[in-house]
């Protein structure tokens, strides 16, 4: 009897034209069967959000990668993931969603902001173990090369381990360099923020327009968060979740007369 | 010597030509020096959506309300906040920033597709206290009369005791109805999910294309929910926080061999 391959859906948030996803596909394409829904232009930024004012468009791309389905959405990272559920692998059971990989780091505050991510917890909403891989390094002809035996063992280990459900990991690799990646370590959120600047500028019509440019700042000095592991050259995964409830808070809240 | 009445920032997801931020803004209005930011257009289901890949419009709308001012923007909800803070109220305290109130509930998972909570979550990032509001009612002529005293009360609140760094209230009044609002009781998040369906129509080119329609799947029966406590007729109140990190699991995967 043959031993089903396990069922891999993956999304990202750079598009199915990117690099990155197509390392992570490659990778995953060894260990499971492979189907990639993906925004068919970038999002990132995208956040958590989902199309609702609008209908998606779906479309096969041939010759993706030999052995992996593709298609390319009109939608949201979230889209992509609730289309490859709910209807392209209906009925279906899928053992694990990975996006990615990022060009560009969402470990910190980033998590919130990240498309990839919410790709990821979109996913352990529905009840599907999920890892969002991302790689330090914007450019879009990034190195991805050390990150691929990573990949699968970490894909593999979900696999075999399990996490709990309704959780997704947040997987970011340090840039490619010299420095051989000195191993993984398992982390927190470090509660860091965006400074922002709105640089103004004059349309050719006189009229102001404002481009949003921010840098991370990062006061978290407690130890033990990703930005700490990211810089000490090993991977950095922690496990997020969807529950945002802040049960101190509630305890707290329950004193006030309201 | 005049004592300064509260700084207050104001955005939504609706857009700045919804009844909801209008009701919003002349209840803060009562209590604070009003300034509202708020999407051009509709921004329902964006998420924490940041606008990266093109510049903003932001301009003043004349004639918003007497003693407010208000500006519209091109960006998402998480963006007005980021504009108010950074561009338009740099340098000044604000002292809370409130979200809504939304045409449509933010409770359960909603939380985390919603564009009212993200703008609360996003100042809450930026470490200014937060609030949103959201009325289980999605007409755009909805009833919002019932909300408006609970409204200043709220507000008034957070602004006296103040509430945990990096907490935003994720705030939910029942639908206007014979039954007088019982009162407010602070809860959880309750553990739901959407359940989607895609619909397939053709365009009249033959070419198909996908709407997307979910319904609330709610198994969570362990009380105390944001779900149980509207079903009441109560208002609930859920403190949310941006640490996405699982605790458990950061300790259960130190475990794992990797």
């Amino acid at each position: 009897m043959e031993i089903q391959k396990p069922l891999i859906l993956i999304a990202n948030d750079d598009s199915i034209a990117s690099k990155g996803i197509k390392t992570l596909a490659e990778a995953m394409s060894e260990i499971g069967e492979v189907v990639v829904v993906a925004p068919d232009s970038h999002q990132s930024g995208m956040g958590h959000a989902i199309t609702l004012d609008r209908p998606l468009r779906v479309i096969p791309v041939k010759n993706f990668l030999p052995n992996v389905t593709a298609y390319k959405c009109s939608g949201t990272p979230a889209d992509c993931v609730k289309f490859g559920k709910h209807f392209l692998l209906k009925g279906r059971k899928i053992d694990l969603v990975v996006s990615g990989i990022n060009h560009g780091s969402n470990s910190s505050i980033s998590v919130v902001y990240s498309g990839t991510m919410s790709a990821a917890i979109e996913a352990a909403i529905e009840g599907i173990p999920a890892i969002g891989f991302s790689l330090c390094d914007y450019g879009t002809d990034a190195d991805f090369s050390h990150t691929v035996p990573y990949l699968k063992k970490i894909a593999q280990k979900v696999l075999d381990e399990g996490i709990p459900t309704g959780i997704a990991l947040n997987v970011n690799f340090p840039a490619k360099s010299e420095e051989e990646i000195k191993g993984i370590k398992i982390g927190r959120q470090a509660i860091a923020v965006y400074k922002e600047a709105f640089e103004e500028r004059k349309d050719p019509y006189g009229r102001p327009y404002y481009w949003m440019d921010g840098e991370l700042y990062n006061p978290d000095n407690n130890g033990g968060t990703d930005e700490d592991i990211l810089k000490e050259n090993y991977i950095s995964i922690v496990p997020c979740k969807f529950d945002l409830t802040d049960y101190q808070t509630v305890e707290k809240m329950k004193t006030w007369n309201l």
